[in-house]
Parts: C-alpha cells; structure tokens; sequence
C-alpha cells in the first residue's frame, strides 16, 4: 500500500484548479472518483449526500452560468471543466440527526465537506484537477436538475484536465494552527 | 506520484478504528499527518481551524473521559488512543464569511470535514488508525484546554495503531447516491 511520504506528495499537489483543457475525461477515472465519493466516512455512517455527474455539455455549462458571476467577476473559468459535480445534502439518518440537535452540531456539513475532499484527492491521484465551489445560484442548480427545492446544495465541484501552465500553488501559512496539550 | 489505483486501496482501507494498541506514534508520523491537515484546502483558504494535539497522558484521558458516556455506554475506546487531536473552529475570513452569509451556507465546517479526513488519510497510510468523535461534553473540553468559551470544537480525533484483529469494514450502499444529469 501507499506510504505516508507518497500520500503527502499527492496532498501536496492537489490545488484548486481554475484552467482546464478541452479533453475528455476517462470513465473508468470518474468511475474511481464518484467510488472515492462514496467510500467517505461519515457521522454514524449516514452518508447524507447524493451525488450528481453532469457531463451532458448544454446542461453543464447552464450549471456553469450559474457559479459565475458578471457583477463579481468571478469563476468564469468553470465553462472549461467537462464535468460538473454537484453534492446534494440529504436527510441525515435517526442517530446522526439526534448528535446534531442534541449537541448543536450539523455533521451533515462536515460529512460533505469529507466527501468532496475523497472526490478530489482521486482526481488529483488520476491527474484531473478540481475546483470546489461554494458560491453559485442555488435554486436555478436545483430547477436545472430537478432536485426538490427543500434540498441543500452545498458544493458543486469542477473536474477536468488541467491546464498545467496556470497551476500555481497556493502557500499556506504555519503560523499557529498547531498547538499541544494547550490551546 | 501515486495513481488513482494506490490512493483508491488506501480509501477504502481507512475505517473508523475503535481499539488501539498501547504503542507511541512516532514524531515524524504524527508531523506528516499535521502537514495533511494544514495542506487542507479551504473556502477562500480562510483555513478556519486550529489543531491540538493532546498527548500528556492525563490530560489526554481526560479528554477521553469526555468523549465517553457511561450512561449510553459510548466510545470507551478513546482512552486507549496515545493521540487526540482536538480540532477547533476558528473565524474565517472577510470573504468566506461572507459568502456564507449572502449563500446562507456554513462552510467553515465544510472545511473542517476536509481539513479532519486529510489528517484520517494520512494517518492511515502512516499505518495509523483513527476515529472522528463528534459526540462529547464541548464545555468541559474547552475549559481541559483553556480554549475560549466563545469557541466550537466541531470534532476530535483519536489516533494510534490500531488493534488490528479488531479491523471491521463499514460496508457501503450504492444505491442511488449517484445519478447523472438529474436529481
């Protein structure tokens, strides 16, 4: 199996890609990313998500307008990316539901954030790049695929090719994120 | 680097451990999962988190008596880990902060979930077991680690070998968390 030392090298690597190629993405790569998906741990093993692939193009680039914003600028780059990952926050299950009320904790929102990280260190693994986003028209992601209205969209994660002259990684800083035995 | 085939061994290989061996974790080892958890991506890499490892044996078993309840008969494994990692949310960001304003969304836990299954990866492929606790007496934790009132410690984390001839898998379900192109 994988060695520490390798699994940091990929951790590493990883990076939010704003820049994709036009290419295709393998099946049996997103078949091993939407398995990584759901191999997600998650509180009292509720897997509170459903996972939606979109690679039919004219639907996804209407998902893709709706991650971008004229006004702010922002996120243009999705259009690029073949296939779109939207993350629907289902309904919890009993045990979970009660962790949450009892100890005024949304674990769902944890469980998801899990999920997406398995989905994109996969596709770092299969040389894809990923960008989650957060920022997006929620209800028109929801009339474009039909989700219920009383359901969440948390997260809606790019994938594609990238671009590998635009990667830049982002540094992260040290400073006092680590602490022992004391906050 | 690792392919797709390695990374998807060592994801289905990580479970929640709940019995551990009386066995130190290296300093080297335990670093390396500290540097996955820092690499953690975040939203607008506002990085919303502070990590404390609590490693003092008495203090640790005090957080572990936290973690345990007697009158549900919960988590009396905890005490057998020599590592817990307490993960405390931290404010983000202007603009994540914003986004989850204006979204009505709350994606520093989204963030916390990345940031705590880098750290479960990583401490798995250091041969490392590890169980996310989301179920504990929160004031008495913080008040252990004079970590501000004002604070919420979404997760803590319990780390060391496991006991292997404990190693259940989770099975998961495949029903219907994925669909294409349509909820």
């Amino acid at each position: 199996m994988i060695n520490g030392t390798d699994l940091l090298e990929l951790i590493n690597y990883r990076q939010s890609d704003r820049a994709y190629l036009n290419t295709p993405i393998e099946k049996e790569k997103l078949e091993r990313v939407l398995e990584a998906g759901r191999l997600a741990p998650s509180a009292c093993n509720a897997q509170p998500w459903k996972f939606i692939v979109v690679d039919k193009q004219e639907l996804k680039n209407k998902i893709a307008d709706c991650t971008s914003s004229k006004v702010l600028g922002m996120n243009h780059f999705t259009k690029q990316a073949p296939v779109h990952l939207v993350i629907v926050e289902e309904r919890a299950n009993f045990t979970s539901n009660a962790g949450s009320v009892i100890k005024n904790k949304q674990f769902p929102l944890i469980d998801i954030g899990i999920a997406a990280e398995h989905i994109c260190l996969q596709a770092a693994a299969e040389e894809l790049g990923t960008c989650m986003i957060g920022w997006f028209d929620e209800p028109k992601v929801k009339k474009l695929l039909n989700i219920p209205k009383s359901k969440r969209v948390p997260l809606i994660i790019t994938m594609g090719y990238p671009a590998k002259e635009t990667r830049e990684k982002h540094r992260k800083s040290t400073d006092k994120i680590i602490s022992y035995n004391s906050y």
